[in-house]
């Protein structure tokens, strides 16, 4: 089911790179590599899962813990008028990657977000929007 | 901050009615009234917060909680193709009501989801439709 050779699974194991904003025993975070705002970021259960049915609740009570934390910083950092929180389970829900997955996105009255997974961002608008999110965290902290 | 009076205080406060899918000591669940698909319920911590970055750490906990619980609910009572999480935090990301709560609604491939909050559907459906997660969960239990 869960297949080991995801997008996500490799970021986790390092074997591809990303802009990593925090990480702990049971989770990690990453700027989305293709934002649908500026801030968007993923939060990841570090557990083998592709979707939040699998998901074990040590997991995901982990996974919400870093959501919340994440989603704090990113308010603090990029202070939009909303928040957008989501978790898509099977391609027909929007999901890219087979690896449980929660979307923070910051959101502006009026403004659509980007299409979802569509145009890479420039890697130093990602490099800065995550030292913003980083930053944050430490104030926070 | 937080309004007693919000609609999801008064359901919580048993003041206002709603097909309750399921109750526990920290989180309450029920049919949203205008879904944007077949089975679209909402899952809320009973803590009086408007948004994720009020919520205390429990609450999120045991939210997360019931969400995953009704997600699978879900699933094996509509068997859809895919399963939307989402939880907004602002008028500028779609929140509606000033009290948090977890969207869980169910995804059809190629099947655009109703516009959010537009149009009551018939109490009828909606009680068929709590049954049938009501049914779903003690299955899973």
């Amino acid at each position: 089911m869960y297949d080991p050779n995801n997008v996500f699974a490799k970021i986790l194991r390092g074997e591809l790179p990303c802009f990593k904003v925090y990480e702990d025993d049971q989770t990690f975070a990453f700027m989305d590599i293709m934002p649908q705002a500026d801030g968007h970021l993923l939060v990841l259960p570090k557990e083998a899962a592709a979707e939040i049915f699998e998901l074990s609740e040590p997991a995901a009570q982990a996974a919400m813990r870093t959501t919340q934390r994440l989603a704090r910083a990113v308010r603090a950092a990029f202070q939009p008028d909303g928040l957008f929180i989501g978790q898509f389970n099977g391609p027909a829900a929007g999901q890219t990657v087979p690896h449980v997955h929660f979307h923070v996105i910051p959101r502006a009255e009026g403004q659509p977000l980007r299409r979802h997974a569509n145009e890479k961002q420039d890697p130093a608008v990602l490099k800065a929007h995550a030292e913003r999110v980083i930053a944050a965290l430490a104030e926070l902290a």
